[in-house]
């Protein structure tokens, strides 16, 4: 082995150690923390990651990297990517020091304390001083880079899936709000009527808990690898190697709510208990983009999840986990999951409306990085965009604006919703050519289905920008039209138009 | 303030970021984290581990402890005590390298990931090479110390209570055993028949649950600076300034054991919350001892919790939630908490013979630690001396010497649990001087029974040595008298004799 290369793996094995106590901690920062310790334990985390952070700020580190980048083309094709990425590292931090990360570090950590107070007392403007910091900041951030794009919500977006540019997004959300719309239009003129009065029947949590246990490990989750618990916010995450853990959040009167938050939240973790083994000796196993992996997510979620096959494999246990729900026909629940219904929370929206909820957030992104929308005012321009969308308007500000989390931590996740439901539609026609899909989800046949994703999906998202990523599973470039055509057969069936 | 103290709390500062992440870490490891990856945590946390170690061991450190202890009559009261403790640290550890620690450190971990597999397996062998090198390792380090006893279990003694060696141990237990076995001569030949048949009804998880959380805060536990989780082994955590952890084991088929189980780690919690504000600003908030800690969480598990007047208190709410109970009185649920019967588990032994468990243990110990007894033959030993003094037999290990998890961390903690008895029985006469104890518990008045126990309990805990301690809130010494007394007062009206 290289020399230098061995050395840079020394020091990756230690920032290792860092990350992982980071993991642990940003992980009981979610679930255990009580609040009033919340300050502290955001305050020892940001210490760790300054501390992982100096390493790598290091003369000795960056030299190593420096030099490696030089002469990339001798490594092993693992390690090119490797050092291809810490180079990128090492040009985005180039100007940040080890104080102003720290400093950075603690306004996101605020932030999430204050956008937590403020959803609890829906109140928006106990966040505003945060959410404002954490805009100056991120744009801080971006300044500093010596490898910059022009246009700074571009290098938001290029942090979450490299190479996706507003460019090409604006003509994807453009179209796939088109076509949504038009396929809402559809749905609404239909006289299909849909049950859905028993959705909100009261569930006890224990039950939910043991339903979740079974939907985890039906779905090929492994739990000598993993761990579930609740929070606040659903979220998985990937603390170590064979260590990824899912959260859910029970609510008594919504039994889906956590139903489809437990299927999301497992495709992530599958995808986490699935990656090549040897991406985690390269150091490369954090590599996937937010869109290939909600691309997963979403694909258990709603391709599987809530298609006719999967309702059926599950029907059984679920009236016999649910008494509260043993008048309710197979049919019945089908139809209900996939309810389509403008409405106000992004997490609980169906598949159709929910592309709407994701262009909302990227316009608005898009504005607020700019400056064109100030922070004070965005809760007004997001009810204004939920009236005009969706036709629906937020009671208060906790069912608006202060909803989800991922503000707290700057722009750019967003899109990757519905970037990965677009991806996931194009890879399932591949899928479809060598198997019996819908077969497969009746037999309960994950075993099948996950060595399919993990030969074609997940093998090389470690490895791949995920354009090649993608024209290598499908041989095409993102689209909105295979999700929209998947979406059209699907509710053209329900909805009889 | 001194120049070089100032610096000294620099560098404290710096190792609590530590031993604050350790700490979450640690409840992690004992809570959450799945199967297949402990060993990789453990890992990470004794390096963790070991970065404090290197703080402590630098020169800076070690200069400025010496330094300040020379002059150590010119600080402040709490810095004499922080400097004193500090400056005995560093004679213990001035032989121990940093690697050596990591070595060390790692048996540990690795020992509790073995005895956790023995226990489940109800194999001993599994956990017999760990065993060994724990007990080896334990030596070593006591035999590398400057300041280190005579007798090697003295030390291992001193580690965990101060200034209380064999010597008066021995006296202690002795006594303690005789009181006992008289005692418990008393019940057998006791006519009065206690009804048990119902404390192994089945009680859902989810109602224990519910019930937990009641009895924590009725005992003046607060939430918001805590965390209720379940684990293998209960214990409580003192993660950081306000967030002490409780944690349990919830048994469908025992549920007794939770609801005693959270009242006693409850008390090691409330303790916790109600340290010295100043004794965390002073880096001592970690002084109190094993044998303190476990007078307060056994004083609300038995001398509150057991007490005719708390089983008034919370009967209500008992059968309210445990539907299961609703024909069972108040008076039968008394009795039944204080049956005295041998039995195989210490954690789940009434009072009486409770003593007797650690009694085993403390024999059990010496031995060990001396090497009379050898750590394949300790199954054996520890059978004998259950059918010796208790009358039973363990069908397997698990159920034996794999009960607890305490020996994975080495010998000396076992004798606090006997100690707090005393201790807490030693103290309740003081209370009683003040407050009709009873009425408080009847009444739920915790606030007023917390602050007596906050005015002469713990306020001083982190100050004094327990001998220093014991006295100045009861004028008295150590002896086993006072407990023996009060567990005769109160089974003599239970039993009838």
């Amino acid at each position: 082995m290289n020399a230098n290369l061995k050395k840079l793996y020394e020091k990756l094995k230690l920032i290792r150690y860092y990350e992982h106590a980071e993991g642990i901690m940003y992980f009981d920062f979610e679930t255990c923390v009580p609040k009033d310790a919340m300050e502290n334990e955001g305050d020892t985390m940001s210490f760790f990651s300054n501390q992982a952070f100096k390493i790598k700020k290091s003369k000795a580190f960056e030299e190593l990297v420096i030099d490696l980048y030089k002469d990339i083309n001798s490594l092993d094709y693992l390690d090119q990517i490797l050092v291809k990425d810490l180079y990128e590292d090492y040009q985005k931090a180039k100007n940040i020091t080890p104080k102003m990360e720290l400093a950075m570090s603690k306004v996101y950590n605020q932030a999430y304390i204050d956008w937590l107070k403020a959803k609890n007392e829906k109140n928006y403007k106990l966040f505003v001083p945060s959410f404002k910091k954490v805009i100056d900041i991120s744009k801080k951030q971006i300044e500093l880079r010596e490898n910059r794009l022009d246009d700074l919500y571009d290098n938001m977006l290029n942090d979450c899936e490299k190479g996706l540019l507003q460019k090409e997004l604006d003509v994807f959300f453009n179209d796939l709000k088109n076509g949504l719309i038009e396929l809402i239009g559809k749905i609404k003129k239909s006289k299909k009527k849909i049950r859905k009065d028993f959705l909100s029947r009261i569930v006890p949590i224990y039950k939910q808990e043991a339903f979740s246990k079974y939907l985890l490990e039906l779905n090929g989750y492994d739990f000598n690898r993993g761990y579930l618990t609740t929070t606040e916010h659903p979220f998985t995450s990937s603390i170590a190697k064979d260590d990824a853990r899912v959260t859910t959040h029970y609510h008594e009167d919504m039994v889906l709510s956590n139903i489809y938050s437990i299927i999301h939240e497992g495709g992530h973790a599958i995808l986490m208990q699935n990656e090549p083994e040897v991406d985690y000796e390269h150091f490369i196993n954090d590599n996937v983009t937010n869109g290939m992996h909600e691309s997963v997510s979403r694909f258990f979620e709603n391709v599987i999840g809530r298609s006719k096959a999967y309702v059926h494999l599950i029907y059984p246990k679920f009236i016999e986990t649910f008494e509260e729900f043993s008048d309710i026909s197979e049919q019945e629940l089908y139809e209900a999951i996939n309810i389509v219904e403008p409405s106000l929370i992004r997490t609980e929206a169906d598949e159709v409306t929910y592309g709407l909820h994701i262009v909302i957030r990227y316009e608005m992104e898009k504005k607020l990085a700019s400056g064109e929308l100030k922070v004070k005012d965005a809760p007004k321009e997001w009810n204004r965009l939920y009236k005009e969308y969706l036709g629906v308007k937020p009671k208060d500000d906790s069912e608006g604006i202060l909803q989800d989390v991922h503000w707290t931590g700057g722009f750019g996740y967003f899109p990757s919703y519905a970037i990965g439901n677009a991806y996931n539609a194009m890879y399932l026609k591949e899928l479809r050519k060598e198997y019996n899909f819908e077969e497969l989800i009746e037999k309960g046949d994950f075993k099948t289905i996950n060595s399919w994703l993990k030969e074609h999906v997940f093998k090389d998202a470690n490895h791949l920008d995920p354009k090649d990523w993608i024209k290598q599973i499908t041989n095409k470039e993102l689209s909105a039209k295979d999700f929209l055509e998947y979406l059209n057969n699907k509710y053209k069936d329900i909805y009889k138009f």
